[in-house]
Formats: C-alpha cells, sequence, structure tokens
C-alpha cells in the first residue's frame, strides 16, 4: 500500500546494545496494520561505536523509506546499574537523533506501561505481548518473527496508537457540551 | 586560517542535559591552536527532546562548517544514579550520532583521564584545567569563556591531541630498527 493511503504510520523501536527491534505500523481509519518489522542484531560487533552506527544508519533509512509520521520508542526507566543505563542511553539517543534530524515526534512509553496496554496486563511476558499483537493485526504465523524484540517494537506503535485514540481533554473540558456549561458567558446570544 | 591550512581538526565535546561545552582544536605541525569555543545553554527548555534535538543540530552545524577530522567527548563512566546516566547517555548518544553520520571517528576519555593528561593530576578542578588549557593554547583572558563547560569541552580536544603524539607499536614493534632485528630475512641484500 502506498504512503498516501495510509492516515498515519508509527515507528515503533525496541532499542538495544546487543538487538535492535522496529516495526512500522500504518494506521487508516483508526485501524493499525502491520507494515514491516524486524531486528537488527548487534551482538556480533564488538566495536561499540559501530552499534551506534548500524543503530542510526537503521533507523535513518528506515524514516526515508516509511516516512513515518511519529515514533513510539520502549524506554526502560531502571536498569540493572549506571553502566547499562548509559549504554542503554546512548542506543536510544542515536535512534532518537535519526528521528530528530526529520522532524519526526517522539513518545516514548515504559515497558510496563506497554505491556499493560496490549495485554491488559502490565507484568505480561514477551510471548504473551507477541501473542496479543498478532490476534490484534490479524498475522499469520508466517509473519511472526523469530526475535520478540520486533514484536515488542511492533507493540510500543500499536500502544502509541491506543494512546492516540483516547479522547484529549482541553481545558479541563472533554467536549462542547461541557465547555459551554462552564461558560455561558462566551455563549453567541442569537 | 583555512581549513585546508590545519593538518588535522579535532571537535571537543563536553555533552550534558544542562550545558554542554564544544571546542574546536586546530593542529599543525603537531602544535594545537584553539579555533573556537563555546556552550550550549540547554537549562531553559522543559522539553527532553527539544534538548536532545538543540545538542544533535548544534553538534551536526559544527561538524559541517568546521570540518573536524576526530571527535573528542568527555565521558563519565559513572554517575550519581541509573536515571542520570540514561540521561547523560542519551546526550552522548546525539552528540556520537551526528559524528557518526559523517563518518567522524570518536575517541571518548573519562574526566580523570582528561584531568591528568591536561594537568598531571587527575583529580584537579574545573578551574585548574581551564588555567593549563589556557597556558598551552596561549590564550588570553579575554578568550576565556564564562562557563567551564567550554574549556571542558577544550581539554578533551586537546588530551586526545597528546593521545595521538604517543608512540604507535605496531606488531610489538616500536622502530624500524627492532623490525629489522626481529626480521634479518625480511632485508635485502645488497
Amino acid at each position: 500500500m502506498a504512503r498516501e493511503q495510509w492516515d498515519k504510520i508509527i515507528i515503533g523501536i525496541d532499542p538495544g546494545t546487543n538487538v535492535m527491534g522496529y516495526a512500522l505500523l500504518g494506521i487508516r481509519q483508526k485501524k493499525p496494520s502491520l507494515i514491516v518489522m524486524g531486528v537488527l542484531k548487534l551482538s556480533r560487533l564488538d566495536d561499540h561505536y559501530m552499534r551506534l552506527r548500524r543503530i542510526y544508519d537503521r533507523v535513518e533509512a528506515l524514516i526515508a523509506e516509511y516516512l513515518p509520521d511519529e515514533m513510539a520508542i520502549e524506554a526502560p526507566f531502571f536498569g540493572k546499574n549506571v553502566q547499562s543505563m548509559l549504554k542503554l542511553g546512548r542506543a536510544q539517543g542515536v535512534a532518537m537523533a535519526a528521528a530528530l534530524g526529520r522532524q519526526v515526534p517522539i513518545a516514548e512509553y515504559e515497558p510496563r506501561k506497554i505491556k499493560l496496554a496490549i495485554t491488559g496486563n502490565g507484568g505480561a511476558s514477551k510471548e504473551q505481548v507477541a501473542a496479543m499483537v498478532q490476534r490484534e493485526l490479524r498475522l499469520t504465523p508466517e509473519q511472526m518473527p523469530d526475535l520478540l524484540d520486533a514484536t515488542d517494537a511492533l507493540a510500543a506503535a500499536l500502544c502509541h496508537h491506543y494512546e492516540s485514540l483516547k479522547p484529549v481533554k482541553s481545558n479541563g473540558h472533554t467536549s462542547w457540551a461541557a465547555f459551554i456549561a462552564h461558560n455561558p458567558d462566551r455563549v453567541k446570544k442569537p
């Protein structure tokens, strides 16, 4: 399906220094569909900068090819130790730089929040997340990836889509009716 | 001085989420000279992504303007907590992405290593580092910045320059004399 047939495209990223998962989710008439998902394996590369370079290049290339409107990124706020968080921060930073360089807005979600949005359980396993994503997007077993980093990235994009469907409160009013009820003097008299 | 008059240009970066220091150091006949240094103040920006965006844009612009050959980055390996390390990692990541996107090799140095290389004391204060950098590069008081993040970035670049002057061991041999002594059969007989 060509770019203009989608109302919106969301790129989902699950960044890591060993494996990066990515997914492109197309939205049409509020219905989400998988465009593509995959992983970038980095564990064979010894050099830390080479890994960061590969992450940047891949995310940059995906944005150039699919022209997503928004990026959703899985971002843990806590980690084992400061060293692993520094490495994770760098991996997130280069992925974000690729989006920032092309004016793609970024939204980040904690793993727990994504699991909750997808399965209803913030402590769900990666397998449970993958199974729910498969059902929601009607994916065939052949479409499912070997590595669950890809479905994690897809889940981040899907979580971001669900968030966008939530009603937005503006100035504390949820509807015109509520706004008028609270501001009778701003209604033009006939 | 025009680009081609420098044998090498090193960009020094001291990344942070409140202030980023930067410096361009030109090398000519192994002698270092200041080209420019400054800071990017980020504390007025509430939005975390806007800060990352500003870091990326500035580093990218500096690389485009001065075409440095190498990047030296001050990179602490330890921090107060995982949250601050994640933020620092992101700031480092976007600065690195700007270099990686333009094929500029990156070298990182711990603050302690930079202080040791510049002042001879790994526990030196920022003021001591600034004073030594000023003397080494013969900077006038007017050339010295208000914020020491700029001299920290300059110190990172200068530390990287000193590292490049150290003799490099190749295949374990430090000189042609040593190589010949160990490989008599590879010397062409008259």
